[in-house]
C-alpha cells in the first residue's frame, strides 16, 4: 500500500511532503465515491479518452466569449460528445450509445466538458426522462428511437414567467377538440409563457409541455404533452410558437434557457403523454392509478442534485485544501517563516468539516437512492406505495439541506483562498454560479422545507395517538416519555439530541398552532403565522438523518481499518461541527448543557489537528482529474503561481501592450493636459 | 405628509395598494441616509443630469460583450465622467470638478454607471487619496494637478502574488542607491509580482507602489513610492516594466486588475512619499512620529466599505420587496386566488430582517465616521492618539461583520426571488459578485477577526488588572461582579445579554490560553489552537457594537414621531433578529433562558406582520432611482413581467430566430436521422 503512495508525477515540496505521508489507501475511498473499483475504472478509461480529445477543448477560456460564442461552442461540443459516443470504437469498448451519454452527463464529468452549461443537457435529462418514465409503450415506440438518436431535440417546459415551484398555477392550457381529436395549447396571458428551460431557446425542436388539461369546460390540471416546436430541417420556429432565450444568467449562460409561447397551437390527441393519465377520443378523461406514482421521478431528480453538488464540494474543498498547503502567510511566531496557511486553526475549520460534508452528503445520498429503488421494486411487484410519501419528504429534505450546505460550503472555500478565489481561474467561481440554482430549481428550498414540516406534524399528531410511523420518523414514538437531556457525548448520543430538539420543536411549534386555533384563526392562516419555526424545525430533522445515517454507514462499512479509521474521525467531526452549529437548539430543548458544548468545542480543536496531517492527501483520494478541477490553484501540482500568471497571459487584454481604447478615450484626456 | 405621498407615476395595481397607505414621511428617511435634505436635493439633480446623459448609456447591456469591449466601455465612460465634470454648466452649478467625481463616486451612483467596475476608480479613490494623505506638502503641489486634471492616472499597488493582507510579507524591494540618489524597485520573484490593484493594467501610468524599503543593506519595512509605468503620450510600458491584466474575476470584469513586475526600476529619491517616513540624500531613514497614524486611512477605507455594502443591501432589499408585493404564488388557502408572496412568514422573515440591517448598518457606519472625524481633529490639534487602536478594532469589526452580511443578505434577497433572483436582468447577481469581494479586499476578514479579538484579549486582561478601558470595550469593567442572567427583554436588556455574553466567552477562551501555557505550549501556537473561539467571540462583540449603536442612535433622534416609530419597530426587529440567530451563545453563557428565547420567537412572528404592511413604503424611502437599481424585478412601477420578456428579446441570440449554430452544428446531426 504504501508503496503504492509513491508519488512520480511533479508537484511542488509543500503538497510532495503532505503526500509522503498517508495513513489509508486512497484507492479505497476513490472506489467508494465512484461505487465501486469498476466503476473507477470506467471513469479512468473514459476521462483518457474525453480528456485526450482536442474537440472538446475550448479554443479560447469561454469567460473571453460573447454570449453568442459561448453558446455555439458547447453546442458544438455536445453534438461531437453524440457523435463520438456512438461512433468512437474506444469508447464502444466500455459501452458508448446514448445510454453511456447520459450516465457520463449524470456524473462529475459533465462539469469538466461542458463548464458553463450545455444545450443538450434537458435533451439527456429531463426529455429522455420523460419519454421513458411518462410515455406509454407505444409511445415510446414511436419517440425513443428518434430522440435517442438525434433526429430530434428536446426539452422539458414546466415552469412559466409568473409560476414556479406551485404546479397548480400554471396558465398554459390545453383544450381537447373532440371534432379534429387535437388538442389546442395556448398561453392565455404573459405570465403563462414558459420560461426557464434548458436548451429551450435555439436548440430543441420539440417539448414536453405542462399544461392544463381541459376537457368540454372541465379543468383536469396540469397534464404533459408533446409539442412541436420547430420545423425538420430549417429549423424555423413554428406557427403558433414564439420561442427565444431568456438573457443571461448568474452562471450556466451556455445552455439557452428559454421562453416558449403559444397561440393556440394544434397538437394530435396522441401526443398527451400518457403511461400514467389518457384521454380517450371520445374526450373521456382516464385517471392514473395512483396520484403518489408521480412522486417516484421527483425522487430521484432530488437524489440526482444531492449527488451533483457532492462533486461540486469535492471539487471546492480539493482546491480550496491543496492551495492551503501550498499558500505561506503571516507569522505564527515572529520572525519566522510564513506557515502553510492550512497550519492556522481557522484554516483547518474552513476545510476539514467541509471534506467530512462531501462523506455525510454521499451516504445519505446513497441510502436513499437505495431505498427508493428498493420500493420501486416492490412497487412493480404490485406492493403498495406507502413509503413513497416518505421518500418524497426525506429527498425534499436532502435536496434543500444539502444544496444550501454546499453553495454555503463553496463561498466559504471560495473565501478560504483569499483575494484569488474571486479570479475565474480558480473555477470558485464558477462552481458557486453553477451550484447555487440548485436551491431554487426542482423545488424552491422554503416551499420544500414547508412540505417536510408538513409531514412532521403529521407524524408527530400519528405518534401523540400511537399511530403507525414511517422509518424517518420512527423516533418520534418515545417523545412522550424521554427526558431531553442527552447523558453522552458519543455519536449515538448526538444523534439522539438531534432526535430530541426535534421533538422539543415540534411540541412547541404544535402548541402554538393549537392556540392560535383556539384562538379563532383558520389552520392555514396559524400554520403561516407558524411558519418561520416549522421551516427551523425541518431544517434539523434534516441534519438530523444525515448524521444517523453517516454513522449507520459506518457502521455497516467493512473495507481496511485505515479507511475506517479515518472516516471515524471524519464523521466525529462531522457531528460535532454540527451540533456546535446547533447550539442553540440543542440547547434550548434541554439536550445539552452549556458544559457539555464546551467539551465539544474542544474536542473540535483537538479533532482539527488531528486530521490537518490528512488534508491533502483525503482531498487526493476524490480522485478529481486535473481537467475536471479546471483551477489554477486546485491542480495536482500545485505549481499556483506559475498557473495564475500563465492564465492571465490569456486575457485578450494582453495581447497588445498599449490597447485601441487607450487611443480612443485615454490619450486625448491625458494629452489635453499636458 | 399624506398629499406628499400621492403618486401619479403609472405602478402595477399591487404596488398601488401598498403606497396607498403609509404610516410615516418617507421623505425624512430619505434625507436620514443621503445626510440631510441638501444632499437628497444635490443627488436628485445630479441623477437627472447624469441619467439624462446618453453617452453615459451602455450602448447593449454589458453582459452581451466579450472582455475587452467591456473594458473599453467602461473606460469610455469613465473618462466622459472626467470631462463632463470640468466641463458642463449644470453640474457646475451643484460643484463640479474633481471633489465631485471623488463624491459621486463615494457614492451609491457609481454603481449606477460602472455596473461592473471602473478603470479609474481607484485614480479616484487610493492614489488621488495617497498623494492627499500620505504626500509632504511640496510632493502634492508636484503630484496633484497632474492627477486632479487626469494628465497622470494612477493606482495604487500593494498586494502580490504571494501576498495579501500580511503586510510584512510583502517582496518588492526598494534599495536606496547614494551614489544616483535614486531607489531601484524590483520584484525578486514571481510571488513578488504585484497583482489584482484595479487600473492597473492598460489604464495606469504610474503608481504608488508599496516596497520593502532597504537602505545600505538594513530592511526599514514596506513604505510607499511612486513609480512611472507607462510613457507620456504612447501609453508603452516603460523598460523594467511588466504590466497587464489579471483575467476575468467573479464580478468587477471591466477595471483591469492588473500585475506589475520590475526589473530594476530605478526612480528619483524623491518619488518616496514623503508625509511620515522619509529618506534623506545621504540615506538617513527619517522615522513616522508615530505608528499609530498609519490606522487612520484604514479606518477611513474600511468605514467606506461599510457605506458600500450598505448601499449593495438598499438595491437588493428594495428588488426582493417589491417583487415579493408583485410575484403571487402557491395558497394560503385551498382554492383561493394565489396571494402576493409577502403575505407568507417565511418571506417577510427574509426581506424585512434585511431592512432593518440597513439602518443597523448606517447607524454603526455613521457612528464610527464621526468619531474617527473627531479623533482625527483632536490629532490635528496635537492631542494624543490613544484612541486609534480603539477605532482601528472597530472599524475592523464593522468591515468584516457588514461585508458578511450583506453578502449573505444579498443572497437571501436572491433566492427570495426564486429561480428570477438568478436571471441577470434581475441585477441581484451581479450586486452580489460586487459584493462579496469586500469579504477578502482591505483585510481578509478571518484576519481582521483576530486582529478584533487580540484587542478584545487584552483589553480583558486590562480589565481584570483594574485599567483604564476604552469606550467600546468599558462594558468589560463589571464583569467579575455580574451575574449572568439579564432580568428583562428590552432592547437594552439584550444588549446587556450580548454583552455578558462576550465576557462570558472571553473568560473561557482566556481560560483555555492559559491552561494551553500552563501545559509548556508557546503563546503564540496557544493562541492559533484557541483561534476559532477567538474569532466567535470577536463576531459576538461586533454584534454588541451595532445593536448598542442601534439603540443609541434612535434614543437620540429628533424627527417625526412617524419615522420614530417605524425605526423603533426596525431596531426592535434587528434586535430580536439578532439574538434569535445568537441564541446558542446567550443560553450558553446563560444570559438568557430556553422560555425567553421562546417569549423572543414570538415577537419576532408578531413584528414581521405588525411590519408587513409598510414593507414597500420602507424601501421606496431609500429612494433608489430605476437606474441605480437597474432590476427588471425591483423597478419602481412593478411591471415586472413585461419588463423580463422586453430584457430578454435583447439577448443577440434573438436577433435571428435560427442561429448560425444550429446549421454548423445541429442540423448535420439531425438530418443524418432523417
Amino acid at each position: 500500500m504504501a508503496g503504492k503512495q509513491v508519488q512520480v508525477r511533479f508537484c511542488v515540496p509543500d503538497l510532495q511532503k503532505e503526500r509522503a505521508n498517508c495513513s489509508f489507501n486512497k484507492e479505497e475511498i476513490t472506489n467508494i465515491f465512484d461505487g465501486g473499483e469498476h466503476n473507477t475504472e470506467t471513469r479512468r478509461k473514459l476521462q483518457n479518452i474525453i480528456f485526450s480529445d482536442p474537440n472538446l477543448q475550448d479554443p479560447i477560456p469561454p469567460d473571453y466569449m460573447s454570449h453568442e460564442q459561448r453558446y455555439e461552442n458547447e453546442l458544438r461540443k455536445a453534438v461531437y460528445v453524440m457523435k463520438k459516443f456512438m461512433t468512437d470504437p474506444q469508447l464502444q469498448d466500455i459501452g458508448g450509445g446514448p445510454e453511456a451519454i447520459k450516465w457520463m452527463y449524470n456524473s462529475i464529468l459533465r462539469h469538466a466538458i461542458h463548464k458553463d452549461g450545455n444545450p443538450l443537457m434537458l435533451h439527456f435529462g429531463m426529455f429522455l426522462g420523460a419519454i421513458m418514465g411518462q410515455m406509454s409503450e407505444e409511445q415510446q415506440a414511436e419517440w425513443l428511437p428518434k430522440a435517442m438518436s438525434g433526429e430530434i431535440i428536446g426539452t422539458y417546459t414546466q415552469t412559466e414567467l409568473g409560476h414556479g415551484t406551485f404546479l397548480r398555477g400554471l396558465e398554459t392550457t390545453a383544450t381537447y377538440d373532440p371534432v379534429t381529436d387535437e388538442f389546442i395549447i395556448h398561453s392565455p396571458t404573459i405570465t403563462a409563457t414558459k420560461w426557464w428551460p434548458g436548451g429551450l431557446g435555439k436548440t430543441s425542436s420539440f417539448a414536453v409541455v405542462m399544461a392544463q388539461l381541459h376537457i368540454r369546460g372541465q379543468n383536469y390540471g396540469p397534464h404533459p404533452f408533446v409539442v412541436q416546436l420547430r420545423e425538420h430541417v430549417t429549423h424555423a420556429s413554428r406557427p403558433g410558437i414564439t420561442v427565444g432565450e431568456i438573457g443571461p444568467r448568474l452562471g450556466l449562460n451556455s445552455n439557452d434557457n428559454g421562453f416558449l409561447r403559444f397561440d393556440n397551437v394544434r397538437i394530435p390527441r396522441t401526443n398527451m403523454v400518457m403511461k400514467h393519465s389518457k384521454v380517450l377520443k371520445d374526450g373521456t378523461y382516464v385517471k392514473p392509478k395512483s396520484a403518489k406514482l408521480s412522486y417516484g421521478v421527483m425522487v430521484l431528480t432530488r437524489v440526482g442534485i444531492c449527488y451533483d453538488v457532492c462533486w461540486q464540494l469535492m471539487r471546492a474543498t480539493t482546491i480550496a485544501t491543496r492551495y492551503a498547503a501550498v499558500r505561506h502567510q503571516s507569522e505564527l511566531e515572529v520572525g519566522e517563516a510564513e506557515p502553510q496557511i492550512i497550519e492556522y486553526q481557522t484554516q483547518q475549520y474552513k476545510v476539514l468539516p467541509m471534506i467530512a460534508s462531501v462523506y455525510a452528503i454521499w451516504f445519505a445520498a446513497d441510502t436513499l437512492r437505495h431505498t427508493y429503488m428498493e420500493v420501486q421494486k416492490n412497487i412493480n411487484k404490485g406492493s403498495d406505495l406507502d413509503l413513497l410519501p416518505e421518500l418524497h419528504a426525506s429527498s425534499c429534505a436532502l435536496k434543500a439541506l444539502f444544496s444550501t450546505d454546499v453553495t454555503d460550503g463553496i463561498s466559504v472555500m471560495r473565501l478560504g483562498c483569499g483575494g484569488h478565489g474571486y479570479l475565474a481561474s480558480s473555477n470558485l467561481p464558477r462552481i458557486y454560479t453553477s451550484t447555487t440554482p440548485s436551491q431554487t430549481y426542482e423545488g424552491e428550498n422554503t416551499v420544500l422545507w414547508l412540505q417536510v414540516a408538513r409531514f412532521l406534524i403529521k407524524s408527530f399528531r400519528e405518534a401523540s395517538k400511537g399511530g403507525r410511523l414511517q422509518p424517518s420518523v420512527a423516533y418520534f414514538k418515545n417523545h412522550q416519555t424521554q427526558t431531553r437531556r442527552i447523558t453522552d457525548l458519543s455519536n449515538s448520543g448526538l444523534v439522539s439530541g438531534y432526535e430530541r430538539s426535534v421533538l422539543s420543536m415540534l411540541e412547541a411549534v404544535a402548541k402554538q398552532l393549537q392556540q392560535y386555533s383556539e384562538e379563532g384563526m383558520r389552520y392555514e392562516h396559524a400554520w403561516n403565522a407558524c411558519s418561520v419555526r416549522l421551516v427551523n424545525v425541518a431544517k434539523v430533522h434534516a441534519r438530523y438523518i444525515v448524521c444517523d445515517q453517516f454513522v449507520k454507514a459506518l457502521a455497516k462499512y467493512e473495507g481496511s481499518s485505515g479507511v475506517r479509521q479515518i472516516m471515524d474521525q471524519l464523521c466525529r467531526l462531522y457531528m460535532i461541527y454540527s451540533v456546535t452549529n446547533d447550539q442553540g437548539i440543542l440547547l434550548k430543548s434541554g439536550a445539552l448543557t452549556p458544559d457539555q458544548c464546551n467539551l465539544l468545542e474542544e474536542e473540535l480543536g483537538e479533532l482539527l489537528a488531528a486530521l490537518r496531517p490528512e488534508a491533502v492527501n483525503l482531498v487526493d483520494a476524490f480522485d478529481l482529474h486535473d481537467e475536471v478541477l479546471d483551477s489554477t490553484l486546485g491542480a495536482w501540482d500545485g505549481d499556483v503561481y506559475n498557473r495564475l500568471y500563465n492564465e492571465a497571459m490569456k486575457s485578450p487584454l494582453n495581447k497588445v501592450d498599449v490597447p485601441d481604447a487607450y487611443y480612443k478615450y485615454l490619450q486625448p484626456l491625458m494629452k489635453s493636459n499636458l
